[in-house]
């Protein structure tokens, strides 16, 4: 049967092991095809329930009470079953604050604790925000530490010997996203935590692009400290709460720089001196918002209850199907691949690379031109991010999604889309 | 008529003449008497209305979209209707993260910006976290850092003498709460501002027991900073996001420490390089959890519709009757008040204190006894705290809180329960 069919689509759809869990997600609009989960996850279809319970039970009724029926311990209930998916013990991961205000706190702990190296590596194609955050950090440390940033040979991947390359007894901590947010390149996690340690370095992996999406072993890898978020690939809601790994052993020597009652090991002593809480607890700082918090656990009680390696398993025969289509019909047109072949390097979205990806894009949303519209995410500045969610990303999707790639670009229909960015993302 | 009656108070209520929005609270158990909305404000009767839109609407229905339809700049907009609370211009206040990180960013910030100057003033009636912020910061910058705290004589107030006798050239920044946690002693906001500015430092005023309870000034005051949190008296739920303001003409010179994407100039164009926001969206860091952002605004418009005016006279109406009801049934009995006299110095809760404070708070709660559940909260050691929301606290609560508080020691009912802390908050 020809691949670039929907038959074939329809048959692939019917022979997915987990395809019941698309039915969990209110994903009801006929003319919607959602390829953007790496950027905001669908809504579970119990998380309304479940915040309906939180505002109108928890805090509605139940009020001030609550502190002592559930909120207080959440953050690190919800980090224990985050913890599962990433191969962490539960006292070792916690929910908090945003990504980069997470990776603050750590990253300036890991640097006091190496109290005379001067050096922070990371990649030039890490998130910006990370590298926003680690600037930042350079500044506030002052002029004798430096950030350097290992450099991509094909824009895609980037290679251990690069890291290598910069790796020296002067560096403090490498940080690193586990997925590289464009390409979805994804790093031996192991070999190069292995060869930071080598050289005596700390490492912290930023695991937003990967949790949930690609199986994650943070113990067997024996890393130091991650970061993540809860709003792509958890389902967790717009800006959900963050989460934190810091391992076991390190937990008692780093300290966080945001000394807030949350992190206090009596808080309601209300004594006039910190002392920080023990273990993990002691990387909170304020008061977390519980409603932003809570709506992460029904879609990572689903990740747990079907397990990563079915997870990976699909998103890869999505990712592997969506290349082959490229292949097939999009590499004629002037498309090129932005995400590595090797699926072993692969994580769990797919970007193609167009010199007219922003209109290509406009195109696609636009529910006009075909009677559906698709939605991908754009990133400067030829990108577009198709991301697949295993939990509910069907292969009739990814055919109907290139199909319309295909016609867009071979009949011209982008040009009647203007190329200026109009929008604020 | 005698005060100490139900009589007196039914006629109080009667002619309470913002009466009406108690029905716009979900305070509904005819059982209980919520006194602590100092801690944890009431849920409004539309927010969970306004949550369901932005649950199924904004995330489940329009999902990534919705970044461009309202979410992007909710942060500004919510911060603005805040601002007219707080006497701050609409561009000065902005929603975001916790009211500890925003201490930690906007204190920082001045620490950099008085660079040859070590000292920060704070009083030890501060709340705890503010404190272990400041120690938190005294750490970082190193140890020719200090922090002085002001001394109270009575456990209740500072006197003015007592921050001008710590004041000095090398002052480089002080914070205060605009009214104490526990005593609600509530600063000259004025006359301190201009004592701090005086000697060239820094001014930054916590409102987070001030905000919707009082009417504040900031920009009258010449107010260099302030932080405060949305989820006592401005009703946003448990651990809703926090704010903080930044006077126009200090927004420049102001950096913070945590370089985050939502702070950075142009966030979606990816840039390797920082380089902040105009203006106060600069003290943005991740991206804002927006059911925990949006949930701050129901309340937020009732206050704005009611005026600070009329609160500010609800409010002092009921603690005097309160404390008047103190000198007639509760100070023979032994307890004391741990709250300001003079109403010009008082915020909007009524602090008792009592040697059995701990045992009388679980007498209170507990709804056996009385038939009633009266929530106050207790603070260590012996502070019975009973808050005062002027939107939807009455006279005949006062009452009969005050009863229950008369009849539990008088009849010592408070022995039958221990006084171990057996609860963490």
């Amino acid at each position: 049967m020809d691949i670039f069919s929907a038959q074939y689509a329809r048959q692939l759809d019917e022979q997915d092991p987990i395809k019941q869990y698309r039915k969990r997600f209110e994903l009801n609009d006929p003319e919607l095809i959602y390829l953007d989960g790496n950027s905001l996850g669908a809504l579970p279809t119990s998380t309304p329930e479940r915040l309906k319970q939180v505002i109108d039970k928890e805090w509605g009724d139940r009020l001030i009470r609550s502190w002592n029926e559930g909120w207080y311990d959440r953050s690190q209930k919800i980090g224990a079953k985050i913890a599962r998916l990433i191969g962490a013990h539960p006292d070792e991961v916690i929910v908090a604050d945003s990504t980069s205000v997470n990776l603050f706190k750590l990253a300036y702990g890991a640097l006091k604790l190496q109290k005379g190296k001067s050096k922070i590596i990371s990649d030039q194609l890490n998130f910006p925000s990370d590298i926003y955050l680690l600037q930042g950090l350079i500044e506030l440390f002052g002029q004798q530490h430096k950030l350097e940033l290992a450099k991509s040979e094909d824009g895609i991947s980037i290679s251990t010997e690069a890291i290598d390359s910069l790796l020296d007894d002067d560096t403090a901590l490498v940080t690193l996203s586990h997925v590289v947010f464009k390409s979805a390149y994804m790093y031996d996690m192991k070999t190069i935590t292995e060869h930071v340690h080598h050289k005596g370095a700390l490492m912290l992996w930023d695991l937003s692009h990967a949790v949930g999406a690609v199986p994650v072993d943070l113990n067997g890898c024996n890393v130091d400290m991650a970061i993540g978020c809860t709003y792509k690939y958890l389902n967790g809601g717009p800006g959900a709460l963050a989460f934190l790994y810091v391992r076991k052993d390190l937990q008692e020597k780093l300290t966080s720089p945001i000394w807030g009652w949350f992190g206090e090991n009596n808080p309601f002593e209300f004594g006039l001196d910190f002392s920080p809480a023990k273990g993990v607890r002691k990387f909170l700082a304020g008061t977390p918002p519980v409603l932003s918090l809570t709506a992460i656990e029904p879609a990572v009680d689903m990740l747990n209850e079907v397990g990563m390696d079915k997870i990976r398993e699909k998103s890869l025969s999505l990712s592997n199907y969506l290349i082959a289509l490229f292949y097939e019909v999009l590499q004629p047109l002037g498309y090129r691949l932005g995400t590595p072949t090797d699926a072993g390097y692969r994580g769990s979205h797919v970007s193609l690379k167009h010199q007219e990806a922003y209109r290509i894009c406009k195109a696609l949303i636009d529910k006009n031109i075909f009677g559906k519209s698709v939605i991908p995410d754009f990133r400067e500045p030829d990108n577009i991010r198709l991301g697949i969610t295993p939990l509910y990303t069907t292969y009739s999707e990814i055919f109907e999604a290139t199909e319309q790639l295909q016609r867009i670009v071979k009949e011209k229909l982008y040009t009647q889309f203007s190329a200026a960015r109009d929008e604020v993302t």
